[in-house]
């Protein structure tokens, strides 16, 4: 499995782990990785309804203390100038499927797949992971909104599914655990999903897969049982 | 609000409840609502990919110790004739996005309008009491499958939200709250939306909707605070 080794590409299963700010466990990280001085923030995901203004100051407040700063898309008069001209593409997290529908409404899937995979560093957490994926089919996300398609950006041969949870055997819930609606998902689907866990981040850079942080991953095929991987590299190579 | 006065639905929040087994909480209540000795089952959901015959099983299994028989809809050479034909129809639950796509693939969904605004009684678990609402919108499934609307069959001015879970406030995960997600939803759509918890049910007779079970049902409204309701006789009056 050969990725276009173009892609410089850091997808975090979320922005924020337990008990710590926006971004903070992985700012360091994230900092080296893009390589900028200059970000481009794509809102559109708008966790929670906040409005694109504030929901960039997060990411503005945690790469100031890099240096680093953060414009959102939404300053800009023309968003896709705005992306073919970024040195860099920040997508946060939030609804995914409001994310994807607002790209597709805008005109910008296209846009970004250009420039990502002539080599403009891509940073996503949560929504903006679930993107780099084949479909966003493994979102844990409500449809609040209708997108024209559940085709990603297609990044990674395979989807994601960010804030993987392990199943709680504890619960008496009914709703489905997490892996049991990923293996519905293999019976309509053949890609691989890769369940990512919080505080977990994939690095994608000369054609390889990273993955980092302090977790396995969980990797769920059609057929197969799922495996915990420590890492990627054997697997995708 | 003047619901239809021919709607005769029951839309359970899941078929089953911790600790006992496949529709048991709900058995009398239901066959007493229904009141037919035949019931059409509809098992497009496919709850953890199981076929229709197997899944058929569980309500067969259910509704004997009753003496009502149970068929599939899958049993029938013509699903519309099936539904056109049926003294009471029973869509279970599984994936909604599933359930919904299968029903417009089979142009199934005018059909249900029809017969159950003309007095068939309907009665849904989960996905198929999402399928009451007016969109899936507020569904928890992942979307496994891409159906060609998010529309549902519109029997109730509203939306549900099943397996219906009040926040954790122990909680360490990032992933959003229901009652987060629901929020969001709300910035973009103006129905209400009724959070129905496990064991609870909705009966609609007579232009009425009652709330049967041991749990309040938490009402969301787009702009206002969320309400717990014990009954929804005044609401909806």
């Amino acid at each position: 499995m050969k990725l276009n080794s173009n892609y410089k590409i850091l997808a975090a299963s979320t922005s924020t782990i337990h008990g710590s700010g926006y971004l903070e466990y992985i700012l360091d990280e994230a900092t080296d990785f893009l390589n900028v001085d200059e970000i481009l923030f794509i809102p559109y995901a708008r966790p929670s309804g906040v409005t694109y203004d504030e929901y960039t100051e997060a990411p503005r407040k945690a790469f100031a203390q890099k240096n680093v700063s953060v414009k959102g898309i939404h300053e800009f008069e023309n968003p896709k100038d705005a992306i073919l001209n970024s040195k860099a593409i920040f997508v946060g997290g939030g609804n995914t499927f409001l994310l994807l529908k607002t790209l597709y409404k805008l005109d910008l899937m296209e846009t970004l797949k250009k420039v990502v995979s002539e080599g403009t560093p891509y940073m996503g957490s949560s929504a903006g992971t679930n993107l780099t994926g084949m479909t966003i089919g493994t979102t844990n996300d409500m449809p609040i909104v209708y997108p024209p398609s559940f085709e990603a950006l297609g990044f990674l041969p395979f989807n994601i599914n960010p804030h993987y949870l392990d199943p709680d055997l504890n619960s008496t819930h009914k709703g489905e655990t997490r892996e049991t609606r990923i293996k519905e998902f293999h019976k309509f689907n053949s890609q691989p999903v890769l369940g990512l866990r919080e505080g977990s981040w994939l690095e994608i850079e000369n054609g390889k897969i990273e993955l980092k942080g302090n977790f396995t991953a969980r990797l769920f095929r059609s057929g197969v049982e799922a495996v915990e991987l420590e890492e990627l590299y054997d697997f995708w190579d």
